[in-house]
């Protein structure tokens, strides 16, 4: 059986279309939340503001199945490993970033310059 | 529906029990090895000797409903949040390590103090 992922909370970000969206986080970019589900919220005691987590979340709609692929998508480049990028399009579709806390208030967490949509699904938090 | 992973590999450690593996990654520990499933391994290609590497790796057995836990797991410390812990205990218990990559041989990837069982099941590969 297949391993199974639950989503604890969402994240909310600026960007309505992948077009919107920057390649990488941006640490002087807009503020964002970081949205606990209600049954979820209490694991967030402990974390401080001005701490850096790494934040795991879901990208939606990419292709599982590219093991080689063009860096930025560029034609003029070689194709490489998928393991070699950071590209959405992987076996397992989970992106990590580091961000630095810069307010806890109940069940939202503010940080700065994330790099997805709005709306993308949160599958951990961990202290970075 | 909830969403699924693929395991795309294993790692290979000397700790054959939960007692054995050390607590975090060792930069100084001995050597290790992740070894990448044969339709999977096309992926490595554009990875490089020296280069650090964040590894996401599945804890089994365990418990994915500790919201609040001691760090530590001792008994003199007051319960925290999972999120501000790296517990193996979590939602979804996804592990994130940086190790650099010490050599890669064919579909496999020699790198250092790892901190998990023998056999682990390997999800991702991602610069660092």
């Amino acid at each position: 059986m297949l391993p199974t992922l639950t989503f604890i909370g969402h994240l909310e970000t600026p960007y309505k279309t992948l077009n919107d969206c920057p390649n990488n986080i941006q640490h002087d970019g807009p503020t964002c939340e970081v949205v606990l589900d209600s049954n979820c919220a209490a694991g967030l005691s402990g974390l401080k503001h001005g701490q850096n987590v790494l934040l795991l979340y879901w990208f939606e709609g990419v292709d599982r199945s590219l093991l080689l692929q063009r860096p930025g998508n560029k034609p003029d480049k070689d194709p490489v490993g998928v393991f070699s990028l950071r590209s959405p399009h992987r076996p397992n579709p989970i992106a990590a970033s580091v961000v630095q806390i810069q307010a806890i208030n109940g069940d939202r967490v503010a940080v700065q310059g994330l790099d997805c949509l709005d709306g993308t699904k949160l599958i951990d938090i961990k202290p970075a």
